[in-house]
């Protein structure tokens, strides 16, 4: 079996769209840049069944041993993205219906229903066929299953199907459409069902339809493509032992966590721009933690993302920085969209390694410059893994969904207040966290983030946290955590559902915040605006971390911590500024020995990584400024071969990998 | 018969959606807060009906009876705006249809059709039912039908039953094809119907059709949700001899004067901001005058708006000035929406009284306070109303319709420029205008302004103002009024349908404004930009009050006065800034002893109140900013027994009620 | 033959709106304002045919013979652009559907299927009918096709009728679907056609269709539209040897070189206001250069466009430069839009020469000046003609459609690039380019532009030029030219399809500009971002006439030249900056005798005229300021009878006719 024993480049390749006699003419390329892998196949249906029943794989054949001949990996993507014209004619039944009732329209991508029996029943037949021709072909070092899921439209696939399979699964659910009333709440505006058939489906988004069905439904879309996957997922499993992965987006409506239960591999496909390459850091944190085993990086642009236009060209050094971000943060591959420019059709635009009529484009020597450097750096790297700091936030799927349909106050956007008030400051600070889901495994980590967690009610995760806390934990949780039924409804005996009891704090009022903003007093003695939500505490007994210093919560708390077992509880009444989030997780966390790594500039990413025989980190300058990383340790630079103690500067776009003690030595 | 001798506060309340035993703690809760009224069964269909044919009303009986051994009375409201899902089940013909043939989804509110033969068949078998269960009911003070009737959609319902039914009163108004293509104008086009089955409905949101159809077809929808609101009135009038009404929003496409010829007293929602609060006195100036009986102020938010997000939080002392306009006004009580937050569905996050696990939210001492004030203040209020000022301002439904399929000149909107431009600067000014419709009798007034009037063809009003004038009356009017015939046609003998044969002038041009504006000179000395519109006029012997002074109108006037009878007709040829009409309707006011509450801040709500046995006034703050009121007489204020005279200050949000005569007391 | 021996004023009338016995006034008036010509029919169908097969003629030979006693000549107007009521009842099938499969709705125009062969029969009947009424009447100079023809909607008509033509259309292209597949390159996304019935359609605008498909669709619809004109224009041909003509608007999306190959004479309806007047100039320059014969200005706004509300009135002076701007740019006529306003319907505010009740509008005075002004420069004005200067500047239909659906780099518009970009600076510098067409023969010109121009593959352009350019010519070419084939695919050889073979330059590097823009280095000196689009360019020997100054580029040529037997062809990379664009222009022109009018202001509309008796010019000043007019002769103004030599100022938005050599006179 093959295996890349360093950090890999490569891309995605459609020599379905190139003369045959082109191939060899691309290899020779593509080892001028480096490459050390292809991804192939994506879309590639028609040209694999051109005809019903009637299969070519010559052509793939051909590509692949020739690409192996040259050392060129190749990683095999079912193409059932893209279903062929003869089969939507054939079928049309299986094309994914809007929440209109409009079924979609052949001629782009991603048109079939992920349920639908007919269309399964192809995908069975052209997955296996490309299993028995390729499971064990030695240059396949991994599989892909279709492109991008993600639910259709607005409201997902809305076919008779899908709606079919969701009342039956509401069914089991509830047992009793009493049990479903009751749980959503539908006594409010005559909308109790009297019978299953009554739900409204699919939820128009034409309608105001009540929050429980629309988060419901779309968790029912989120199974759907993730069943979707599986179905394939199995296929593979019976004719290959490479690791199958399906590539995914920095999306929220479809459930990571979920669809990797039946993966070996996670898959990442990004495409940020110079502004906020940053939030790449965020998806690769979710993505690291979510397997043991390194994640591919398996799309991302070299110089501008593009359809039918370009949008935005980098500059020079993006390249390099966005290359070696997911090397960094945990994963063994990066590779790019795409090798040689589409010459037709939607995505002609878009940048590439070389252009559609084979010229290298500008950033080729960027490319090289990388591959030479996951060379240079390879061993270290692969004997290596991103250190674990103990310290975890969490993102969650449902979260997603029930905010989408109740944002509880004007202008919230769950991933994005994520994101840019949690994260991003944590970062900035130096803070290296995992991005993990409330269903993930707590045991690796000291101190757990949960703010806009609305329900604790998710893969047993109450009764989790509280054991963990009561073992040593640190729990920081809140705003907006713990006010929702796993049915998206409020509790009636309380505002929380659980903290209350767990920590005898009462919560006496809840204020919705924007325009509105109240000062909060810290204990630790800066005083700022909160912002987005204000839950006026009243401590009985906890530890009062901040108050409520103007506004009708003035006396109140807006911060407590409770001591339970080992552990402890901080809850958060409101969203603190950056510098009280970064000053309060750095208490906690030298509490619980977590410390971030101290003094670096803020637009340095700074990944500290150990293995049994080496230590040292990765850094990478993500704003195209110059940064400034204080070295305790001496170290080499295993790029440049430099010898670096003390202050080291890092020139805008630069990246260092740091050995520590390793001998300095020449880099050729 | 159940009486509540003085304005009173109350709430909406939901008892379908709370377990029965929560009952007797809202109660204590009610009383504490001071709460007298309750709304209820306004969405209860399904509670009250859970299967076809199948009743239960023991819960709601139940809930009547013990508010009343509380002494809490109770609005009781039909269900009927909430269909429920058995019956769009049976039934979904009775769905309401859009432009595009689309019908509603079950799922919200709203859903059905207004003239629907199948709905109004189950609407009348819940309404009787409920009659007979409650309408003897002692303590059930008034009926509320449905809720917040407006067209629905875009174009309103569109069903085939509603197209058929205009079509047949089309037939009936116009008799002859003929005689629509001639009141419409249809020769342009190739538009000519040879027959009615041909005029094209709905008339589509998409496509662009003729002013006089869309104008002609919105007039409808109003008539069909009239009929609709007439449908009920008559079947509870056969139950209960208690007032019937039905809370209407502040909206203009329902004819509010039609909808109340048949009830019995005028509810009012509103969900104004801290920006926009003013606007309520609009409507509220507009609630006073369409009857005697003081109405009753059905629906307002406490602290903020909101459905699955709440809006804007509102500053402390809001809810004290907001719950009393509606008593200043002419009002008799003010309910919350809502009494107890939902703990689920599609308005979860909306501001209350109490939250959803039944704590008072942070303004609950603001209720309390605002409730006994009513209490203190009762006795004056009750036996006083707002004092008429002879000054009159139209608002048509006619005109709303007219405005919004020709807005005349680009960026016109109606109902905006109406009360911003016109009723903001009178009642800045201390100007107390009642708001009415052109249907509306003018006995009481002696000045009326009828700005964007297009059309004196609705209510044979242009015979009825010609009278008025004639016998006394000062009627300012224009611009962009007379303009129109009643299907919304230009006239073609002149400019204006009545007013150069009524008062000599000629109108030589007429000119759009925006973004050209254009200087008026005026006779009492200032000089301005006129906006919106400008109208040339020859004075040809009418007393010229203004003069253009640039552009193509040079030298023509801007606003003639000519005598008529022993009243007078005030033409305005463009509309002046707020200074000049303040100073214009100063001047035709104090001919007619229409004087404005001298001396009071622009920010100060002051209404003049008088009784047989007491006058006074109410002085309200608008904006939470400092106001200062002169005041002529001693007098009392009720709610801080202080005696107040000479030059009183009034903080942000503060509210005095003061009655003349009296002397001062402690107020405990 | 009726012949007009001037240029001429006229307007649009709707006599079939108006009572018959009003048109004796309306003449009267006509006659004051100086009204040369009225164009009516245009819309009145129903007035026609008021019932299938029932056609009523006389009142408009009454009209029409009424018009000419008047001594006013008339256009008329074929209405089908508004097939009757009774029309669209009887055949639903003949109406227009959007790509949603949506038909349209009665009552508003164009709602009729350009294919579709039923409302060809009811077509054919009308114009018939028409042609035999009036085919020989000595009244009529001309006749109109329909009006504004424009494909219908987001994507044309998309009846089945539409699809099919456009189906067999494809295989009559192709031939076999496997052509279509290699042209279009559906290997991608699994969208290779099996045959042809699997081509999507109509491609709808809600899904991410190829660029090829949309490209090919969108010009189906211009020939479907040319196809309609043209089965009109042969039926018009058999009854009358008057011009016919069809009234067209400034839009792209219809093939104006194609529409005029069988019609006899251009029609062009704008409505410019005073910030975007200029760009009239272009769509007149082009108009101009469609045909010998002058062309029809058949409409634009006297004084405010509206349709339900007036759009923002105009200044004193717009309409005389408005009206002057054809004649000076080739035309003979200009036609206001319209005579009378309309008193009810969908344009019922727009501004005309009287208003609805016919009375002369504010500008009245001014038409009347114009009137006198064609009068007086009118032998001048027919006796000579804008003198070709040898400059064109390229405009296509394909190139608009290609764009439309691969915009290349975002933002990219191509007609508003063109005109801003390119066009305005040439004219603002005083070049006098030709607006022409691919298929446009190039025998007139010296020195030719084509910008944006993606492929060459038209028109058999290709050959054409590369023949012109070695008889001589000087071609200006790029950015953004020749890099699609006819299909709308990117060439696989080269970036170019063409250039690097006829200059030997080689295309190293192409990178999308906005945001990031580099600095060009000119050879004459100046330096100056460029915008767009970088192409890097190796010069292999031909003159390099810029350089990239920094960025990725740095060193490249940016602009080159490189002679081809006696002409030249100049390639740019990027988009020079308006300066450095009209500076290559000035020396490329100099070289071939190509000289701008020098030293007037850039705010005037200078065109030089020439005839076999006379020489002139005509001046427009077009931004309502002050300008500057150089005269090297002595000039007589024939408008103010003022004999005008050296710099002579021009007022805002004056109008000077110049006669070279001629006696000054006194006007009166």
């Amino acid at each position: 079996m093959k295996r890349l024993n360093q950090p890999f480049l490569g891309a995605a390749y459609y020599p379905e769209d190139w003369p045959a006699e082109q191939v060899d003419g691309d290899i020779a390329l593509m080892l001028r840049a480096g490459m050390k892998v292809m991804r192939i196949g994506e879309f590639a249906w028609s040209r694999m069944e051109p005809e019903e029943g009637s299969y070519d794989w010559a052509w793939l054949h051909r590509v692949v041993n020739k690409l192996g001949k040259a050392g060129i990996a190749v990683i095999m993507c079912t193409p059932t993205c893209t279903p062929p014209a003869w089969l939507s004619q054939k079928h049309p039944e299986i094309l994914a219906v809007n929440d209109q009732g409009i079924p979609a329209q052949h001629g782009a991508r991603r048109h079939a229903c992920p349920t639908n029996p007919i269309y399964r029943k192809y995908v069975r037949r052209i997955v296996s066929r490309m299993g028995k021709e390729f499971g064990r072909d030695a240059n396949i070092i991994g599989w892909q299953i279709d492109n991008e899921l993600y639910p259709y439209g607005k409201r997902g696939c809305c076919c008779a199907h899908c709606q079919d399979t969701y009342r039956n699964q509401l069914r089991k659910q509830f047992g009793s459409v009493a049990a479903l009333n009751q749980a959503w709440g539908t006594n409010l505006w005559s909308q109790t069902y009297n019978d299953f058939s009554q739900v409204p489906l699919p939820p128009r988004a034409d309608t105001w339809h009540h929050p429980s069905l629309l988060t419901s439904w779309m968790q029912f879309q989120s199974r759907a493509y993730v069943d979707f996957s599986n179905y394939q997922a199995d296929i593979l499993h019976k004719y290959t032992r490479k690791p199958v992965g399906t590539d995914m987006m920095p999306y929220g409506a479809l459930n990571y966590y979920d669809v990797h239960r039946k993966l070996d591999i996670v898959q990442f496909n990004h495409y940020n721009s110079m502004e906020n390459l940053w939030e790449s850091s965020f998806w690769m944190d979710l993505c690291r933690s979510l397997k043991e085993r390194p994640f591919w990086n398996t799309e991302t642009a070299t110089c501008w993302n593009g359809s039918t236009m370009a949008n935005g060209v980098k500059k020079p050094g993006f390249n390099r920085v966005n290359s070696w971000m997911p090397i960094a943060l945990g994963g063994e591959a990066n590779l790019y969209w795409l090798w040689r420019a589409h010459w037709s059709g939607q995505e002609l635009m878009h940048g590439s390694v070389v252009s559609s009529c084979g010229r290298p484009l500008h950033i080729f020597d960027e490319v090289r410059e990388v591959a030479n450097g996951f060379s240079q750096a390879g061993e270290f790297l692969s004997s290596t893994r991103p250190s674990n700091s103990g310290l975890a936030l969490h993102f969650s799927g449902l979260a997603y969904s029930m905010f989408e349909f109740q944002p509880m106050v004007a202008g919230f956007n769950y991933l994005e207040k994520l994101k840019n008030s949690i994260y991003r400051p944590l970062i900035r600070a130096q803070f290296r966290p995992d991005v993990i889901d409330p269903a993930a495994d707590l045991d690796a980590y000291r101190l757990l983030l949960s703010p806009f967690l609305p329900t604790l009610e998710e893969a047993k995760f109450a009764d989790k946290v509280l054991e963990w806390v009561r073992a040593g934990g640190t729990w920081v949780v809140g705003p907006l955590s713990d006010i929702r039924t796993r049915e998206a409804c409020k509790y009636t005996h309380a505002p929380y559902g659980h903290l209350e009891a767990w920590t005898k704090i009462v919560c006496r009022y809840e204020l919705p915040g924007a325009p509105a903003d109240y000062q909060v007093r810290w204990n630790e003695g800066s005083s700022a605006l909160g912002s987005v939500w204000y839950d006026g505490l009243e401590p009985r007994g906890a530890e009062v971390l901040a108050l409520y210093a103007d506004g009708p919560l003035a006396g109140l708390a807006a911060a407590v911590r409770q001591r339970i077992g080992q552990g402890q509880i901080v809850v958060l009444g409101t969203l603190p500024r950056e510098q009280e989030l970064v000053n309060l997780i750095g208490t906690l966390g030298r509490e619980v020995d977590i410390l971030p790594y101290a003094g670096a500039s803020p637009n340095l990413l700074v990944v500290p990584r150990s293995g049994e025989n080496a230590a040292g980190l990765v850094a990478i300058e993500l704003e195209n400024q110059p940064a400034r990383l204080p070295l305790e340790r001496l170290a080499v630079d295993l790029l440049s071969g430099e010898l670096c103690s003390g202050e080291v500067a890092m020139p805008p776009y630069s990246v260092r990998v740091l050995q520590y003690d390793l001998q300095p030595f020449t880099n050729e």
